[in-house]
């Protein structure tokens, strides 16, 4: 072992993983959340592994710099607070977290300068007894208690994107305006005219007695959507046009 | 489309997906968050693909009650909200969202009676404008943007667990106890006094006057650790074994 992460991240150790498709897999859903930190105790077919190295493509680093590790407690050894992730319910007298509040407790331990490892076992059998009883706390995510069979990479990528998440600031909502921006009331209260005009000339307004209300049904269509100017600009052509093209069959007929 | 979905949960729409392993690890991945509400529209190897059925174990029903459709509007034709996913922005006015607040607003919109559906375009070049243009926001996942290949089943496992999440009633912390209970503070008194007797025979606190801090700090260790009554007893026995020990040895010796 002579890899140690320099930055507050968790280090992620695949503990006796088998396949090499999983390992790359699982080393893009870190990557793909920005982590870097992978550890992998005794993998099944040897070390380094062509297979993950070809699913990992674009993250190819993460298995270039991974810690190679004989055991669990070497891979372990410099962390302070080490989470194993696992579906099951062991009888093993330990705080069983989700992976929100363990991944929100990760980032206050690191806070506090503390190095966290999470543990994920390997595909078939998960993590031995012996693994989880090293662990501090156990990771379960709630899967659909019917179908509980999520592989190594799925776990991996939901714990990565689990830390990016409470790490984010990407706003909750963003408005791609496209270049354009937000009609004002001067510009709806056009366009309204424009339709009402036209409307009124085509004699759409009728009884006399309900028009008033039809105009502010019309007029409130416009009101409640959030027009852009460019879509302001549309309509106003898309009725003209209408009208041009009207005027062009009365012309013909 | 003769598949109508019975209950609250959005439908997953398969935008021209290409290998149907994907496709299977899609239906995985809904299923394992309870979700399996599928729509595929125009598979590139054609329905029912034997792939996505082989990839999907455990959750093939998904793909056997899927709805095939021929394009994006018969897909999404009786739904009120539609969300597109997609990694990029592409220069049409729409509200950009992450897979939270996205999920959250879902929730919002079939609480009051509305139908969701989530499209997720090919793996390779995502979904098109025209598509993106029915949509009434967008899901942007918050990835890595050195590394931003999320793909097709992932997009579909996050989703499906963030709205899974949104809705999960497990406590965010659950402690297994394995059928032992937290030691009271009589016991751990009681194992405190053992030890600190023992010690005294020992000879352990010492010099005198440091004698009443070493046992506070000793005492401490204890009050501070959350013991169970098994670990209580497990350390009684510890203890008295090192001094049957002990004793067998000055008696040899």
């Amino acid at each position: 072992m002579t890899y140690s992460p320099p930055s507050a991240q968790p280090v992620f150790v695949l503990v006796r993983p088998q396949m090499g498709e999983n390992i790359g897999a699982a080393a893009r859903g870190m990557w793909n959340f920005g982590l870097d930190r992978m550890r992998v105790v005794a993998p099944r077919d040897g070390w380094p592994n062509e297979r993950a190295v070809a699913l990992a493509s674009g993250a190819g680093r993460l298995l270039d710099h991974a810690g190679l590790c004989d055991d669990v407690p070497s891979a372990i050894a410099d962390c302070t607070y080490v989470f194993a992730t696992t579906a099951r319910s062991r009888g093993i007298t330990v705080p069983i977290l989700t992976p929100e509040h363990a991944m929100a407790q990760a980032r206050a331990i690191m806070a506090n300068g503390g190095r966290v490892a999470v543990l994920f076992g390997p595909e078939r059998a998960g993590l031995e007894n012996d693994d989880i009883a090293r662990a501090n706390a156990v990771i379960s995510v709630p899967v659909n208690p019917d179908f509980p069979s999520l592989n190594l990479a799925q776990c991996v990528l939901l714990c990565a994107y689990e830390l990016r998440r409470l790490a984010d600031t990407t706003p909750p909502e963003v408005l791609d305006m496209a270049g354009t921006d937000f009609a004002n009331l001067a510009e709806i209260t056009a366009l309204g005219d424009h339709l009402e005009a036209r409307l009124d000339e085509a004699g759409f307004f009728f009884p006399e007695d309900k028009a008033p209300r039809m105009k502010r049904n019309l007029r409130q269509i416009w009101s409640r959507l959030p027009l852009t100017q460019a879509d302001v600009r549309t309509l106003h052509g898309a009725f003209r046009q209408i009208v041009r093209w009207a005027e062009q069959k009365r012309d013909q007929g």
